[in-house]
């Protein structure tokens, strides 16, 4: 067995707490693993669950194995955080792997971490994944380099046995497979946008507005801000 | 839309997170869930992570619509906990469905509410779950009258997704897939015993053995607990 990854993964307020607890569960047995934050107050996440960091911005260590990064409806709000895209600029120097799930992948991309690189997120945030430099690719776990993406929420399971399977061992990540019953039966066939019906989707949208604003809305920020810098250089 | 459902899931140390998560992140726009335990201190799960309870025992309301206990290696502490059997019996009387993930159905099996039912639970414990008086079914989900239970940690998603269809609608189900991107991509096809080789199975046995030790050693005392009454009576 290898030695135990060293693993720091950012805790914000309205998180999606899946998109974490899937590489989390994942990698736990095998892992030292940081749950990073401003302050070691509970954070507040998407569903009525809080959790409890256990470290914060200034204790975590630099010498990672993987740097991860959750999505969720706090997204908008984490790419406009100075402090937060210092943190993983810096994290991201010393760390051996840059990943996220979900829309986690717009907060690296506005910290400047994925320009040029191919990577996913979730469906309904591939455009502004774009606009912020990034190479969008349309599966469910996209590894580019040190960069390892996966797309939405669920996704994170798949996303955490492939960089088990990847940086520890495949026949561990079979275990754990198997430990965790990973034998899914979706009941429905509508996990994709390509796959769901008009009238599924249209019914979804309105749920996922207030969370799509506010990626659109710091997406338009840093392109525009880009642009000046561009303009002015 | 139908009202809100009022979901309480019980929350106990050393906890499975992944087997409540699933579920609660399906349900959590459209219920209200309590997440019960004997204080509202922090309870640490399997994991690194610990969370923060925000129901008492003595607080939960009994109208429910679900009542839920996940599974995890606390389950043979919970199996003799006589406080929680006895609020798992008395919420039972008043709960619409009473449901389980993974082992959390031997919790419920140890208070006496299985008997008779068809039932599932994690791979490893469908042995005691059977001498605990369920009809044990191999399959992911199972719905026998009001007792709805899932299999192993990840089947907490398809058991959501299915009770969801069942008590909202099947079309918020559909949209909820879509929002939840459930449209998995296992890795590896280890993750049942009747598809992973004995190699890998040798590898996560040991593993196991702790928390499947803590089943064996409840289940007999119950299952002798029980005889000793029947030769009484």
């Amino acid at each position: 067995m290898n030695a135990r990854l060293k693993i720091a993964m950012l805790c914000y307020p309205e998180m999606t707490l899946l998109d974490l607890l899937g590489p989390e569960t994942v990698f736990s047995k095998f892992s030292d693993i940081y749950l990073v934050w401003k302050t070691l107050e509970p954070v507040h996440t998407d569903t009525n669950l809080s959790i409890n960091p256990n470290c914060t911005l200034a204790g975590c260590p630099s010498d990672l194995d993987i740097l991860f990064v959750p999505g969720g409806p706090g997204t908008g709000q984490m790419m406009q955080d100075a402090q937060i895209l210092s943190f993983l600029r810096d994290k991201s120097c010393t760390s051996r792997y840059i990943t996220s799930v979900c829309t986690g992948s717009l907060i690296l991309a506005a910290a400047g971490l994925m320009t040029g690189y191919k990577a996913t997120t979730h469906w309904s945030a591939r455009e502004e994944l774009g606009m912020l430099g990034a190479i969008v690719i349309k599966e469910r776990v996209v590894i580019d380099g040190n960069r390892i993406t996966g797309g939405g929420i669920t996704s994170g399971i798949d996303f955490g046995l492939k960089v088990m399977a990847k940086l520890i061992d495949e026949d561990v990540a079979k275990a754990t497979t198997l430990f965790l019953e990973y034998d899914p039966e979706p009941p429905f066939t509508t996990g994709t946008p390509d796959t769901a019906d008009d009238k599924i989707l249209s019914m979804l949208l309105p749920h996922l507005a207030p969370i799509k604003d506010g990626i659109i809305a710091a997406t338009n920020k840093i392109c525009r801000k880009d642009n000046q810098l561009l303009y002015a250089s």
